[in-house]
């Protein structure tokens, strides 16, 4: 039976078009960030399971791929007689990472004493999931998070949405826009709709489905969980729009409405402090408060944010402060706080909208073979131009040049160089334009220069 | 009990300084692989045990990382009453990553009709062994291949070649060489000695042992495997250093020595033509032909390589062409060559010799903190600068400015920035040398530029 050769369901083999679309999009991440001063981070694929275990949920502890023991130590767990039936947690005591956040908490305990006070850092690894796989839905993927450790200044969230919008800046989006929102604030809405907070996270459940069901679906969906009709006729006028686009002004409406609730003051007042010192960066006028927005994940402490672009449902990337998280294994509050990219799903935007740049890691040049004996003289052509800096790929064996130019055709190399003896004996190189079939017949010394001004190569 | 926060047994964490390295490293190489036209490729760390198992041999099976069953299939599994007891397989059928000579030949088999038909790919990703973790030993560590599928011409081999000479050369190694021999040239020399092939390959383990135990170790050690004085007595011409050093003219005393045997033709002939072929490339006056070098790994087959440089025994690199591996799940000879560099043990002499620049990630300048109300005017700042191309971190709150200015110390930023309301009104911001306590009373429009004319920013 011949063994499948696919890559195992739900992971994928990233051949070089993908790769180079990968590492287009990861290039402009890294560079924006560091020149925010963040710096990167990489923790192993494996951790130990004590470390993973109970930091996901019930529901996220079971996506956990384990791996199993090995060798005398399985072999006596699995011909040992009698006891207790064997159970999951005998079977190993590694597993692999399921985010980055857990690892980035585990790093900051750790290592306290060198990282400086104030842990700028990015991490771009994968991570799995033993997760159903669908559309979209891998069981290994790459996640991005930028995080700052150690400040509970608002200037931390403002640094992170600069970077977040000259990032998809230069990926090319337009209209990038960050929706905001602040924990308190949405226990003060909360609140003034009568609805007591050990019913908050229900009610903000609904609330959060703004987007996929409007005002009337949220508003049915909050009666159908069993919110009286003063508490729907309260939320109302937060989610009809007229309080919720815009900024500043937004925040003054907010302030009216909420009046003096102590969850309502801090969070307007953070809000208002990222939209002032946010006046002189990249962020400016991109920011968006939200009141609804509540984002699924119940560790935001402060601010939360979510990334939208022209045209395009849903959010590309989204984060918040997580004070409570990240000091996890020191046992103490420590104030952080982070925005993940979606990194998976900006590909496949910037794919379907053709936001990339064709075939950017081809050659830009094939030396062709025009036989066994001159295959020293290409070679050392390869050779000079490469040392001019160009990308140059070289045809190994002898073969017919039609064949070649098809080769270099098919590879989406732009330019086929030819070198027989009568090039050599005239110190020139006859180039093809593949796109044309125009040739030009350029002398050796200068080459990749002549060639390069001919327009033709990336 | 608190949980404890290093990484598993065997992996590591990379902090940003280590990152640093890493990424320097895997920059020149890519560049260099890059410019000989090798592609990106990545693949999985997850794989089916269906595809690794039998391909390591019975030791390499035992290392390989195995994924533990989830959920019901589990669980059916470890309540099942009766019939035989749960073995290894019955637990997982998918496992880590071992290296990436086995995804690259499933990839080649799996992508056959989009791959060209040279594939020159390089990789560089890291594999999990479940090896004992030991000095410079790891559990997940990251392997570095550049191989070149589809041709059996020698211009491949040189390819390879030239682009490792290139990248050890730009890594800042001195007196880079390659040791090059051949599968046939090693099984020829054996016959001549009298040995059958049975038997080749014991008598391949004494001779690689040459830089370890000298001429007169293995001499002794294929005394003690039962080779006779005969074999000893015709093996030691090779060994004493007579034959081995040099290009072209030791295989001239090759071929008088071996005479016409098939097999000593034919490495003679393939090396020869390395030799040739490479005279106008990077890897000119650097290969040096030796006759014992034999490698551990079986599958190659034809010619075999070892990188060295100045003052270091072992090698930093190898390779070597493997003819019968790549094809093993199309079921179908396919030639290939490939070379894998040493990451982790270049990195560890790179870092022992001093070779990396230091602190190569930390910003270039620190834009401080002169109070709450000078905070946005700050973080305006930092964005002018990063506009300008400049590396700028935030101090993100008030504090006293000689515990900013040891913050920034302390990050290895060369430059302090101090913005308050004297200097906003004269249109200056005070730069601060903070190796030499100088300052600098600069206008704002223009600042990187005269920041970087300081020459105190890398």
């Amino acid at each position: 039976m011949p063994v499948s050769t696919k890559p195992p369901t739900g992971t994928r083999d990233f051949l070089p078009e993908a790769m180079a679309h990968r590492r287009e999009v990861i290039r402009v991440i890294e560079e924006v960030y560091q020149r925010y001063g963040f710096e990167p981070l990489e923790t192993p694929a494996i951790e130990n399971l004590s470390t993973l275990l109970g930091k996901y949920g019930e529901e996220g502890d079971q996506l956990i791929f384990r791996l199993l023991h090995r060798g005398d130590k399985l072999g006596r767990l699995l011909t040992r007689e009698g006891g207790e039936p064997l159970a999951e947690k005998d079977l190993g005591d590694l597993g692999l990472r399921y985010d980055l956040t857990v690892p980035l908490a585990r790093v900051v305990a750790e290592y306290q004493a060198q990282l400086p006070r104030f842990f700028r850092r990015y991490q771009i690894q994968p991570v799995w999931r033993a997760d159903r796989p669908g559309r979209g839905r891998f069981r290994e993927f790459y996640q991005c998070d930028v995080d700052i450790v150690g400040s509970a200044s608002m200037a931390v969230e403002v640094e992170l949405l600069s970077a977040v919008c000259e990032v998809f800046d230069r990926l090319g989006f337009e209209n990038v826009r960050v929706r905001i929102n602040h924990r308190e604030l949405l226990k003060a809405l909360v609140l003034s709709a009568g609805i007591s907070l050990v019913r908050e996270s229900e009610a903000l459940v609904a609330l959060d489905k703004l987007d996929k069901l409007g005002a009337e679906g949220v508003l049915a969906e909050l009666v159908e969980r069993g919110f009286g009709s003063d508490s729907t006729e309260a939320l109302k006028p937060f989610l009809d729009g007229e309080i919720r686009s815009g900024g500043a002004e937004v925040l003054e409406r907010l302030a009216t409405r909420l009046g003096e609730d102590v969850h309502a003051s801090k969070g307007i007042g953070d809000l208002r402090q990222i939209l002032e010192l946010s006046a002189g960066t990249p962020a400016a006028g991109r920011l968006v408060v939200d009141p609804v927005l509540a984002r699924g994940l119940s560790y935001y402490t402060g601010p939360i944010f979510e990334v939208t672009v022209a045209d395009l449902s849903g959010s590309l990337a989204g984060g918040g402060r997580y004070d409570e998280l990240v000091g996890m294994f020191l046992g103490k509050t420590l104030p952080a706080c982070g925005i993940a990219l979606g990194l998976e799903r900006i590909l496949v935007v910037m794919s379907d909208r053709g936001m990339f740049a064709s075939s950017s890691n081809s050659p830009e040049a094939l030396v062709t073979c025009f036989g066994e004996e001159m295959l020293s003289d290409g070679l050392s052509l390869a050779s000079e131009l490469r040392a001019q800096g160009m990308k140059v790929e070289t045809y190994p064996e002898p073969a017919k040049l039609g064949k070649q130019l098809k080769y270099a055709s098919d590879r989406s190399i732009p330019m086929a160089l030819i070198l027989g003896p009568a090039e050599i004996e005239r110190g020139v190189v006859l180039c093809k334009e593949l796109a044309t079939g125009v040739q030009h017949q350029l002398p050796r010394p200068g080459l990749a220069a002549a060639i390069r001004s001919l327009g033709r190569v990336p």
